[in-house]
């Protein structure tokens, strides 16, 4: 096998420029999910993806129908009975490119400048879905693959999987596996491989507050009539305690505890507070006291404002009070908390504070449960020791702040759990503007990939 | 004179067809000040303007730059030396249209339904100029206008007149009088004539907070980095306490004591909750405590959100943690309060309770004093006269609740004081969707300057 192996990274490193190519395709293709408009577009990135799983020599290569943007299946199942089956999971949508002003180079016209290749999807996660078919393609060249391999690539990952637990549930035998592969990851510096065992949930909602029948003139009703836009600030306002707690009543109840030995492998991880700062650009950290950021990120529920829109914001001035407000907010979710329960604690907490003056409407639009798996499995030992040889260092464990709400409904519906192993870079700009793919760690996630494929065999 | 004054109303009520067709013409230019892309329709008003006194006779018709969008001025002064000499102010600016979806006919294509005429700017104030316009005109049909009379009509009012001040004090001479008259003015219901005595001030801010250098992913910085849209909120929240008084430091310090006089003159005005909830379709009144709605309207000072923008709000759902947030919020004023230390006093209170986290920028966008005038003078005992006549019954004196700055900038340049008095609706949606003017009061209007331009002379 060690024959096959060294074609394969021989294949890798010199197709490394049509590789290239091949992603650079997939990424002129602006299938954000969450736009009306782009709906054609969804369509041809779900061909796209089809097509390659079919020039993979993959069969039964289906796309499948659901409620809204539909999967593409695909599977090759000639490694026998004994080798262990493989679900690829990944998701062909990707997120707005708005603001589009602040974009350097075209969102959908990929460009590499030094070590990165920028465009929206290239990290997250267009580059890492061609990761696993680019280190099947290389085992391939020389033979066939040693394990069995499925794929399941959604269109809806961005905005929060609303049809996906139920296709799976509808396709258990389709998508029956020993487990799950998720490239959707991260992994932590350019020199830090690494594992993710934990994914927090979420719980997305638009909040919209009603007051007056229409807008109206401030000095006319300034001081008699109570203005929404004020109103939805102080309801925000007291979402959080003076000690960066969420407030909504029974929010931390199912939030399971966070025991010694798994704080100290959380706070193991080379990340301190100068690298968040400098990631992120913020001028001083914040969050929850009593908890390190590392904990805060991976093992914490938060309550986020990711919109607001009231009134006039234009350029000048325009002197109305509002007739209505609206903010998008979501909670990122830790294990036990249920997206749905939150749904309720938000309701509560505006029934329980919004004054008479207004109106309020909430919708729940994306949910996901938070996800754990098992650190001594034999598929994320294979993973382990894959990563360990290209870099030469045994990986980190972490926990991780995003969701992936896939991961959550495999143990679900499936039960199975995932090998969460990606190639994304924390500065990656992955839902901002200038969105980039560091090119030399995708090249080792595609080496990594062909040797955790042959592990898996080889044990 | 009985004769010029039967003859003159006759005149009107003979023309109030072609009157309305005019003014619609002036309601087809859309001309909004804070929209740079309509600075070609804002001359197109003022030219309209301006062919408008060419055509009642008026001498030195000129449209005289400003910084910003000119001011038109005309004058006819053959009463003779004895007579009193008024300036007449307007403003051919409008509110913006939007949100233009919410207008049930186009903004800018005048359409009557039922008593009402439907267009921006037809009852703040393109009708309420119109009053003027037509009532010389009705009285100069038969003979000549027996009161010398100057119009200055800007283009700024929409915007906080911020060039007005500066071309009043630099043109002196030309706006020389002896009181000015303004029909930018309300009346409190279509029975109830009204003379308004005060206006209050207004200080309009943008607020910006910057957090991270960019728009960052919530799962992977949510918990550590501090949200600029929730900052915002908490920041907005803070500026009123539980009993609805603005916190800003030192806000009510210059803020002139309401006497017990004062306080029945505006609560006998025939204006109750009801009234004001069925104008503006609250659910119910929300206020200052200790004051009733007229004397918190009148003669209590106010801090409103104008406008809210932060991060994604667009259709559906983005995870975003957003870089920056921005407010407009305004004041209303009363004296004797400053614009310039109210924002003083913004910038205090957010340097007192802005985190670290976050960099504020605060930008003054308009500005004016509040205005009172003396309920004595003979100019205003001319407008009592006029409307006891057409109405049958005495105005009542008010304080108005919105802005004109030019009156406190006559009342400080050129040492007159004004007759406010104008025949907008407080149903009229001035500064919202679907504005209307009322065509019967609109049509009482004319006579009520007709009457008072010749009680000026007649005593």
């Amino acid at each position: 096998m060690s024959q096959t192996l060294d074609i394969a990274l021989k294949y890798a490193y010199e197709h490394a420029t049509s590789f290239i190519e091949e992603l650079n395709e997939f990424l002129r293709i602006p299938s954000i999910s969450t736009d009306p408009e782009r709906k054609a577009d969804m369509g041809k990135a779900a061909d796209w993806v089809a097509d390659r799983l079919k020039a993979l020599g993959m069969q039964n290569v289906q796309i499948l129908p659901t409620g809204g943007h539909p999967v593409v299946f695909g599977e090759k199942m000639q490694a026998g009975a004994d080798a262990p089956t493989v679900l690829i999971y990944g998701h062909y949508d990707v997120q707005p490119d708005e603001p589009v002003e602040l974009w350097e180079s075209d969102p959908f016209t990929p460009e590499v400048r030094g070590d990165y290749l920028y465009a929206r999807g290239a990290t997250d996660m267009k580059g890492q879905i061609m990761v696993a078919l680019k280190a099947i393609e290389s085992i391939q060249h020389i033979g066939k693959l040693p394990v069995n391999a499925k794929f399941l690539i959604e269109g809806e990952e961005e905005i929060g999987s609303p049809n996906l637990g139920q296709f799976i549930q509808s396709h258990k035998d389709l998508l029956a596996c020993d487990f799950a592969l998720n490239p959707d990851g991260g992994i932590l510096n350019p020199d830090l491989p690494t594992i993710t065992n934990a994914l927090r949930g979420l719980a997305y909602f638009e909040v919209r507050l009603y007051g007056p029948a229409h807008d109206l003139h401030s000095g006319t009703f300034g001081g008699v009539v109570h203005n929404p836009a004020q109103v939805l600030c102080e309801l925000i306002a007291g979402m959080h305690d003076d000690q960066g707690r969420v407030t909504l009543p029974g929010f931390y109840d199912k939030v399971r505890h966070l025991d010694q030995d798994e704080r100290q492998e959380l706070n193991r991880l080379p990340i301190d507070e100068n690298t968040i700062l400098g990631m992120s650009g913020a001028l001083s950290l914040w969050g929850e006291t009593g908890y390190t950021p590392l904990e805060r990120i991976g093992a914490r529920p938060t309550l986020e404002v990711n919109g607001l829109l009231s009134g006039f914001t234009g350029e000048g001035s325009k002197t109305v009070l509002p007739a209505r407000a609206m903010a998008k907010i979501s909670c990122r979710l830790v294990p036990d908390q249920d997206p749905n329960e939150v749904h309720q604690q938000l309701i509560g907490y505006l029934s329980a504070h919004a004054p008479e003056t207004v109106r309020f409407e909430v919708s729940l639009l994306a949910s996901a449960h938070a996800a754990i798996s098992d650190r001594g499995s034999p598929y994320v030992g294979a993973m382990e020791k894959a990563m360990q040889t290209v870099w030469g260092k045994r990986p980190v464990f972490r926990r991780e702040g995003g969701t992936v709400p896939v991961i959550a409904m495999f143990q679900e519906y499936l039960g199975v759990e995932a090998v969460n192993a990606g190639f994304s870079l924390p500065d990656g700009n992955m839902h901002g503007p200038n969105e980039r793919l560091h090119l030399p760690t995708w090249r080792r996630g595609i080496e990594t990939f062909i040797r955790f494929f042959l592990n898996l065999v080889e044990g």
